[in-house]
């Protein structure tokens, strides 16, 4: 019998999961879950249906998963813990200070009701949390370095777009090459925010817009560009469309240590992505703990984890025995 | 209290072990056990001792986990399941066909004594294999590359120094370039043997020898060498040693992957790693899951287990809470 998934919310995200689950056929699209008019939501798996999030409670028993697809700002410090009552539950919560705050809701609510909960799966966090862990744990002395890019961020596309005179802006993360080299030979440069990013930005004025003047107010905006060496270049629209669609990203998580008896030896850790589409991956993973949680409580544990308390073999479709002879 | 690790074997990896060990407080050395004249074993650890692998059952209340630091053809295969008799184990078990047999045997030895045994611990297996087995989970429709090098590869040096003239040799395997770039592109070539690495040998003949002949003994050396572009570079026993001593290892675990409706988008997942010295990367490995194994059995399980059995958090010496406030 295969594992029943449900989706919570279909942005981006969600269509991710949607798509990630045809590539995994111990699993099944139970339903999507939306706060809209399910009549309003087209969904592209055939025999699959939508519906409104105020029915979740009647699919109690035909979905074991419930993916989590909403942000973290407002939803899923609430969805996560309420769909834990009645699924084993997997979401990406990225506000990195609340975690730990999370966390015990989460774990509060699943606990109570004999349900799995696996909270702030993705990349960072998720895959390079991960490799930071295992980077730390086998070079206790040594530095870890984490470069983003190239890839679009959201946030700073959104700040871009506020300012007057913007139609509309995408704002490219850009690791430096020679950063990233220099922590690849293995020194540990202590690096400032300016010389491990660039930023890149491309904006479609309004006519008439004094270009300029926004390209002062990005290079100067605090918090989001004026510690950093940012590009502006301003394009058409069309320009815009046809070349800056795409939600590409990825980074570089690189961990260099010592060893020996007079740490004479050193040792370089480096784990990347390069991703077409980051909503797409994150589904994919949110897809894998997915499987690892209804597994989890195939063998009757409950509660909430993080992927450090999650061992790897959960997240594969292949037995124990096909991994030891075919991957090990 | 702190963990108390034996070392069994005391070469190259015996070492590193004592060296990981300096850099994890919460472990100790408790002894390290030799073949040899234990009189006649220098090791570095103030106040540790040196004993003969006879006198092993005596340190039964002495060692919480053995680290088994021999070879993978004739030792571990005996040595493995019969330490597990005694202490959990850990152990760097490589011979891949007989992976699966030597698990059920130690499997069977540490079962039946209430021990943990954790084999073919490192980094391929282990970090390697890690890593190959969660870019399959996150990518399952997708291909892998593993490369090696540049590295020194003891059993090509070995079949290189039993040419007749050869008075002593190094060999490097390097991986291709444009067959990295390749592979990190998206692209998925085939790729042969000989497009993947090639063989650099530096040779120190004797005098007199007939270095044409040498050359090509190498070059059309079955099994080892005629599938790949091999160089040889004849040097001088003094340029040997000066630029030629040490063990380098490392490689590249590659997974390119499609997601998408229509499988439209391409994600590569890289981890790679650049070790000064091979035994000592190894041996640190060993070391963080013996921490692995001994928390294991405080939790009563027992058994063999391998790198996809084990969650990420028993590796490290920082509590969970630790871990998801630093690292997540």
């Amino acid at each position: 019998m295969s594992i029943r998934i449900g989706i919570w919310g279909y942005g981006n995200l969600g269509r991710g999961v949607e798509c990630a689950l045809k590539q995994n056929p111990d699993m099944e699209l139970a339903g999507v879950f939306t706060r809209r008019d399910p009549k309003t939501v087209q969904i592209l798996t055939e025999g699959a249906s939508v519906y409104s999030t105020e029915d979740v409670e009647k699919m109690k028993d035909a979905v074991d998963v419930m993916i989590l697809c909403g942000g973290s700002a407002t939803d899923l410090p609430v969805q996560t813990p309420k769909c834990a009552q009645m699924f084993h539950v997997v979401d990406s919560f990225d506000t990195h200070a609340k975690i730990p705050e999370h966390f015990a809701k989460v774990d509060e609510a699943a606990k109570s009701n004999g349900k799995i909960g696996i909270i702030s799966v993705g990349w960072d966090p998720g895959m390079f949390s991960l490799n930071r862990m295992y980077a730390n744990a086998l070079l206790p002395n040594g530095k870890d370095y984490t470069f983003w890019g190239k890839g679009v961020s959201q946030g700073h596309s959104d700040a871009v777009r506020r300012i007057d005179g913007v139609k509309d802006a995408k704002q490219y993360t850009i690791p430096v090459d020679s950063a990233l080299d220099a922590v690849r030979n293995g020194d540990t440069p202590e690096l400032t925010t300016r010389q491990k990013h660039t930023r890149e930005c491309y904006v479609v004025a309004e006519e008439g817009a004094d270009q300029a003047r926004i390209e002062n107010e990005i290079k100067t905006m605090p918090n989001y560009f004026s510690d950093y060496d940012t590009t502006v270049h301003f394009i058409s629209e069309e320009e815009l469309k046809k070349n800056h669609s795409g939600i590409p990203h990825g980074g570089f998580v690189i961990r260099s240590g010592k060893t020996g008896w007079n740490e004479e030896n050193t040792h370089v850790i480096e784990y990347s992505l390069k991703l077409d589409s980051n909503p797409e991956f994150t589904s994919s993973v949110l897809v894998a703990y997915a499987r690892a949680a209804y597994r989890l409580s195939q063998e009757g544990q409950s509660g909430c984890k993080t992927v450090f308390d999650i061992a790897p073999a959960y997240l594969s479709a292949q037995s124990s025995e096909e991994l030891r002879k075919q991957l090990l």
